[in-house]
This record gives structure tokens, sequence and C-alpha cells, in this order.
């Protein structure tokens, strides 16, 4: 453990959340108050902006920009999808930023994001300790997806989580107004991972959810799920059903591939989804003949944040701000992230390695998942129901939310 | 005009809003504190309970439920969508409405619909007159549409036009996060009256909001489209279309059409709409060939009671209350409506003759709508900023909302 002193920088990376730039505000506000940090930098669009020395002077940003950030939602920085090749295939990235850090006096290496960014986090880590360049690194957690290897949630989801259990409930509402019977499929992000789905079951539990919930954590079969749709459509007029993106039949194909509504494939090499409640109503509407409607919550459930959680807000700031408070103390090479108290819920932040966090996916428990696997159990309900405590705090102007605006002082050379 | 003594019976028709609650809220509220009316009765899927003496009575809920409606979306009794016969073609329907009011004595009949439902109210309460049925008849508005005819805004309008906004400012941020380019398009309902869309236009103002913004108003020219989003695609790298359901092309077809995604009509032989986004979305992406996102907004649109606007909850109740005032008072074939004072806004009572709002529909002033047909002048900003005042004031319990549960006590005889 070293306690070094220099510049810092910041990046965001992957699919933002509504709360990442909370965990941007309590980085650059801790930051800026550590006398060992010699300036604060944030890099547009992640680790692409500290290549290309595109990054922000962060001191001359207002402190009222920084409140404002922790209900700005997206990133406010720009964020980036690019994945670093392995150092030992190929070490042109890890020497230019080396060289940038060496150039600016670079110590402190913050970077917020999901899996892939943990990932990156750690190469560059390792990289910069093999060649002997001292600097303190440290990953911030976010993803929607809840999927982060080790912490008990990830800063992002209880908001995500929170707006996609109100909007069910209100859907729910909508969908059984008329006599007539209806079908509606619902569709929520998360690629492997189910929690967000899963975040349906809340509403479930309130007696105003889904009939059915489909995760990927388990095998989607189309015949079995026609049947029950058309069995509860028979009895009870009116079904919801919440399907995860990324669904998948036993043979591992994409349900949502079946209708071959999108193609492509993203820069880490996922596939590209969606259209996949489209393509469910398809099959339902054969097969029932009733009034099927698709919604997907698409870009909506990770950008709400006037329906954000403001624990999720909270922690998100906490989360940044730990990082920096760390990193000055002499930690490097964690990521930062929270383990759940026995008893009564409590933020507690808790260090992780980002050696075991790095691409490894945290997905539901089994056994949080109900046996004929279309729904959750208690267990689910009493994990995430703290988390989405306390609303979002987005200030109103003149009847609408007002956002951070960045000065964007240029700080490097670009 | 007679001052009746009786029951009165009240329902509810069409699409259902965020705050159609608010209104029978507030005619149950107030119809309870009458001495003229005998019975409050409220029915189950609009005239087709009233035909089928299928009613709850309303004495039997708590004081506290008709609070929670304020926030509690969609339609608590049901809804229909139920197209009258013209009574000289077939009089089945009228004369067993006014076989089930005189066996109940109703004396008020009070109708919370779209247009649709306000030629129902009209056709009814024209029926009762011609035989001598002594009835009165008060129509309130309701339709996230905006497309009464008379009023100056319809309940229902303002918190779906928040939410929109809100949404829209809320995806604008999240959809320029990389800088690699992207379009996306947000499909709003509405469809022959573009005001929803247009509030899209709020986003705009505040420099948040869509490049493009379509409405049904005018004519949709595909190439003249994809040559605008090409253009603004190499330009400025990110590019927002708002697009109302609605649009047609200059032969009338709707473009939704073009892409058949969906087919079939409602049951007032409407073409039902939908896939839209999807439609544009893929010509886009062919002719840009850039990363394409379809956003519907669906049915959270109008469900999302989270997100309304207060002084929308406000007037929809004061419009429910005011229908049973004005009744009692003698009152009869009107639809409580708006005017908008000079000067500051104001919250103004007016009524109009039923004769007049059936089946008229009121759309936007094409002054409002720019010149190239792709924005919204200061007119329309001016004319929507006081609607969207206040936030709602859904309660949450735990982390969700909590929306009003009715007995439901059956006053029929079903």
């Amino acid at each position: 453990m070293k306690n070094l002193k220099g510049a810092c920088i910041f990046g965001q990376s992957g699919g933002p959340t509504s709360v990442i730039n909370s965990s941007a505000a309590g980085v650059f506000t801790e930051a800026l108050k550590q006398d060992l940090i010699t300036e604060v930098y944030g890099a547009a669009h992640g680790i692409k902006g500290m290549l290309e020395e595109n990054f922000y002077d962060m001191s001359k940003e207002d402190a009222q920009t920084f409140e404002l950030m922790k209900t700005t939602p997206s990133s406010a920085l720009g964020s980036v999808r690019y994945k670093l090749a392995s150092a030992e295939d190929d070490d042109t990235d890890y020497k230019r930023l080396v060289e940038v850090f060496k150039k600016y006096n670079i110590k402190y290496f913050f970077y917020n994001g999901g899996n892939d960014s943990m990932d990156t986090c750690n190469k560059v880590s390792k990289y910069m300790q093999k060649v002997g360049y001292e600097c303190n690194v440290m990953g911030v957690p976010k993803t929607i997806d809840n999927d982060l290897f080790g912490t008990d949630h990830c800063p992002g989801f209880a908001s995500a989580a929170k707006y996609v259990a109100t909007s069910t409930m209100e859907v729910y509402h909508d969908a059984r107004v008329y006599d007539t019977g209806t079908i509606t499929i619902i569709e929520v992000m998360g690629r492997n991972a189910g929690w967000l789905t899963a975040a349906t079951a809340l509403a479930a539990d309130k007696g105003k959810g889904p009939n059915l919930i489909y995760l990927p954590e388990t095998d989607f079969d189309m015949e079995d799920f026609l049947a029950k749709v058309n069995d509860l459509y028979e009895k009870e007029n009116h079904v919801i059903v919440a399907v995860s993106e990324g669904i998948k039949d036993s043979d591992g194909k994409y349900i949502a591939e079946y209708g071959n509504m999108m193609g492509g494939k993203d820069s880490f090499g996922h596939a590209q989804l969606g259209g996949l409640a489209y393509t469910l109503a398809g099959f339902v509407k054969d097969k029932t003949g009733a009034k099927v409607r698709a919604i997907e919550l698409s870009l909506l459930q990770r950008c709400a944040s006037h329906a954000g959680s403001r624990l999720d807000i909270e922690e998100s700031f906490l989360a940044g701000k730990t990082a920096v408070q760390k990193a000055v103390e002499g930690y490097t090479d964690y990521m930062v992230g929270f383990e759940r108290p026995e008893g009564e819920y409590k933020t507690t932040i808790k260090l992780f390695k980002l050696d075991d966090v790095a691409n490894t996916e945290s997905t539901i428990p089994l056994e949080w998942i109900k046996d004929d696997c279309t729904g959750l159990t208690q267990d689910f309900i009493d994990y995430a129901t703290p988390l989405i405590q306390g609303a979002s705090e987005l200030p109103f102007e003149n009847g609408l939310p007002v956002f951070a605006e960045l000065k964007k002082v240029q700080a490097g050379k670009k």
C-alpha cells in the first residue's frame, strides 16, 4: 500500500444507469478534497478518452453541478464499449495509457462500470504493476443487471428495479381495464442475469404483477410457455408475462432470435438483443387468438431518474467517494462493493479484489426461483425490498426535471 | 332545468388514463354529499355494466379509497369500448337502458370518456328526452389524446404529457452516451391528434428532446423523413425522432402499416396501431447504416401515475365534482370542460353542449406546427407548460406505490 501524490482520472464505461453520475459526483467531490490528489480529471468516453488525452478538469465544475449529477441519468462524461486486448497479445493501448498517465502524473485511476469494465480496470492495473508504474486503481461498480461478482448488489440496479416494479404495477392496472381478454408481455433488460426482470416479482408480491416471470437463469421452453399462457388466459382472461431479454432455449439459442427482428453483436461480442416481446407476442397470438400487447421497457428502465431509489442514489455516491478514500489510503486493485449485514438492512461497504470480480457474472441463486421457473421466492422479495427504499429527489422546475450541465473544460491535449 | 331526486350512475369508457379515477373520485365524493341523490352507483365496464345491471354501491367504499383513486391509474370500475347503434337503426340498447334506469330510479347519468364516449352520452341523453324519461346527463372528459372539442384541454393529457416529456429528456441523455452514432425513434400515442407527441417538444425546448417531431396533423413523407434523418445523423451523430402512432402519408395510409407488423381494427372500427417505431427503425437503418433504436412508450404513457401532473389530478377531480354539482342544479346534456383565461393560467371550468362535442376531434392548430412540419412553435410550449405543473402525490409504502382497492359491493342484480 502506497500513499501516492498526483492526479486522478475517472472514467465511465458500459451501458449507463440512472445513478452512474451519482458515483461520479462521489469520486469528484471527494477527490477535490484530498491533499494527495493534485488534479481531478474526468475522461470523455472512458478508456477511449484516456488514450486520446481527451479529458476534463473537474475542479472547474460547480458544487451545484455535482449535486445535480446525483439525479442525472446516463453517463455525463460519455461512456464507451471498448475492450482492451490482452496485454500479452497487443500492448499498444497499455503503453499509450502509461505514456499518458506519466505525462499528466496520474497516480489514481478510477473506473466505473460492469463486468467488462472491471476487466479493463484489472488489466490496466496488472500492466502498470508489471512495468513498474505506480498507480492506485479502484473499480466502482455500476450495472442495472446487478451481475457483478461478490458485491451484494450493484449501484444502478435498485433504481432500475424500482422503476420496473412501479411501471409493472401501473401496467397491471391498465392491462385489465376491459372485460375482453388481453395478454401483455413485458420485456426487461438483463443479458445473462435475471435480477432486473425478477424485480417484477415485487409487483406480483403486491398482487399487481406478472402471472409468469421468465429469467435467463433457466431454460425457456416455448411449448411449455404457450401452454401455461393459454391455460391462464382461459382461466383468468388477463395475463401478464415478464421476460428477460436474455432468455434462451435448452440449446442456448436466444428466444429473441426466433423472430429474427434484430441482428448484430455489440463490440464485446455479445448478441445485441431486442424485439423479444414482439417475437413472443406473435407466438402467443397464434396460440391463443387473444389480443396481445408487447411492451419493451427499453432505455426507459435504465435512465428513469425520476423514479429512482434514494438508497441507490446515496449508495452510488458513497461507492465513488469510498473508492477515492481507499485509493488515497493506499489501496489498489479493488472494486468497492457492498455486503449485507445480518438483520435489518444497512449500507455496508466491502472491497473486492478486481481479480475476483473481472468477467465473473453473478446470477440469481437457483433456489430463489420457483420450481416451475415462472416466479421468484420470498428470498428475492426480502433481498430486493430494502434496496428500493426512498424516492429520487430529482429536482423539477416549471414542471420538468433539471439535469446537470457540465462545463467540460478540457484538461488533456485534445 | 329540473331538480331531480333519484339515484346516479357513473361509468368509465374508452382507453384509460392515469387520472380517470380522479374524476371518478370527484363524482362519487360529491354525489354522496348531495341530498337529491339517493344512491350512488358505479357501473362495471361503462355502458355495458348499465345494460347488464352490473354496478356497485359506491357508498360502501371508504373515504381513503376515493383519496387513493386520485393517483390510481386505469379505470377502477372497468372500461369498455362499446359503440351504441343509432337509436333510429336499433333501439334495443336504449330501451334496455331506460328499463334499468327506471328500475333503479336513476335520474343522473355521468359518463367519463373521450370522443366516442361523449357520443354515447349524447345518444343516451337524446333518446331519454325523446321517450320522456327525465334524467340529467353530464359528460366528464378524459383522454391522453387531448382531442375533445371545445375544452382547452382534456383531463389525462397533462399527466401523460409530463411523463412523455420527462421520459424523453431522460432518454435524450441515455441515447447519446457513446461517441458512436445512434438514431432513436420514440413512438407516442395519438391516433389523429398529435398533442401527446407534441409534448416531446417540451423536452426539445429544454435542449434535451427530439431533433424531429412528426404529428398526424400533417402528411408524412418517407423520403423527406429519411433525408432529414440522414442529414442530421451525418452532422450531429446522435438523432432523436418522436413520431405519433397515427402518422399517415399523403394517400392517407398509416405509416405503421408499411411494416405490416400488426393488423386488426378496434371495435370502433379504428385501425389498431403499434409497431410504427420498429417499422421506421428498419427504414432508417437501411438508409443510414446507423445503430437505430425503437422505443414505444406504449401503455406506460397513459398509466404512469407516479409521474403525473398534480394540476391534472386536481382538474380531473374537479371535472367530476362539477358534473355532479351542475346536474343537481338541473343542467343536462353538457360536458364539463375547461377554458383558458387571459394572462396567467388558472383552472376555469366551462360547460360544452354534448351535441357540439360528440365525435368532433380537436387537433393541433396548424399554425403551431413549424413550417417544415418537424416541430412545434412557442405557442404550443406556452399552451402545455402550465398544464404539467406539480408532481403526482402517489403514495409509496415500503418502496412501492399504493393504489386504491375498491370493495365493489354489487348494487345491481348481477
